[in-house]
């Protein structure tokens, strides 16, 4: 399976400003990418970054992604909005439509918590459309096995997806996982990393100085100044 | 496995109180705990509420529990605080030590989009001791197949619940479901409700005027006044 990853290269993760500098939120989308992809690559498969803007996977990040990951990233640069640029991924009918079209999947940047496990939930089904919801309705993950589906991500993306493919006759699955359900955004988020997190996320949330803490009986996340 | 279902009988979800009265958060409480308990008996279980007071499931819901539920559902009532209330319903080892405790699994009463399938992932491990974890690092189901281990709910349950099984020696096996994660405790939450809920939960929701609404391309709930 072809796996796509989108990844805003600037001024990523907008919605954290309140707790994290913009060098900060750039690390932190970095060092979420990586986890991503090291995931995906653990689970036996190729990502496509599919960038923004220019990126370079050594020079442009602050941390070091393993000889693996290196070795079986693509990076792909499209500065089209994300439902154009996704949708020139997919999978498409050849001109004589007698062909199978390889599946492709698409998995969000900024699910930090992503596991090898998670991944191959969403990979391992055989409907034509396999989505893990993320909260609020979006769609953070799917993995599409048929052409006639595309995809639209602005507002209810989710129910938008399971509308679309039930429009074209399509079989829908949903991946039922926490992992791929919680994306990053927003300072609750965070406690989510540390509990949760696999490698580099949470590390570099530690280098900033957070961590755990107990508030009237909830856990949250404190920073310190150290 | 033996299925327990820990219920607050009085005020309960106080934290829903910025948009529902308290007569609506008792009755949305209670329409969730109908959606738990369908789903624990079309899994195949039987289900025992831990009730903080006396419930009758006939005469104090305001809808009608399907006789299936009604027919396979037990009673409990138990006033001590959660921890104490679960941990004397869990396995123990019988004075002579020799018999395998039937393993006993403990799930919220407000975790409105449980599915049967969801339950089964929990059920069907076989690892001493199965935890789903919530958000911010709560214990929303479990599975406990071990008489060594014991819960404690105050504050970051999940790592506790961790350590504890470790502290014993026991295999911990976490079990990766955004249904199971997504408990109802916040007015964001109610979101979830409307796209993902099952049967009387959402129900509830939309007879008290609450709708899906796009705000900038996110989704939340909005509530008319009809």
């Amino acid at each position: 399976m072809r796996v796509v990853v989108p990844f805003a290269v600037e001024s990523p993760k907008t919605r954290l400003s309140p707790v994290l500098a913009e060098r900060e939120r750039r690390s932190l989308a970095r060092a979420m990418l990586a986890d991503v992809l090291g995931a995906i690559v653990a689970a036996g498969h190729e990502p496509t970054v599919l960038a923004t803007a220019p990126i370079d996977l050594e020079d442009d990040f602050d941390l070091a992604l393993s000889d693996d990951v290196l070795a079986a990233t693509t990076i792909a640069v499209d500065d089209r909005p994300l439902t154009e640029a996704v949708n020139a991924r997919l999978p498409a009918e050849d001109a004589d439509g007698d062909s199978v079209p390889e599946a492709v999947a698409v998995v969000m940047a900024d699910l930090a918590l992503t596991t090898p496990d998670a991944l191959e939930r969403l990979f391992a089904g055989d409907a034509d459309v396999a989505i893990a919801p993320g909260r609020g309705g979006g769609t953070n993950a799917l993995a599409v096995r048929h052409p006639d589906f595309r995809v639209d991500y602005h507002g209810a993306s989710y129910l938008d997806h399971r509308e679309i493919a039930a429009d074209s006759g399509l079989a829908v699955e949903a991946v039922d996982s926490f992992r791929l359900a919680t994306d990053i955004d927003e300072p609750n988020d965070l406690v989510e990393v540390l509990i949760h997190g696999t490698e580099h996320a949470p590390a570099r949330l530690r280098s900033f100085g957070f961590e755990l803490e107990e508030q009237d009986g909830r856990v949250t996340v404190a920073r310190s100044d150290g």
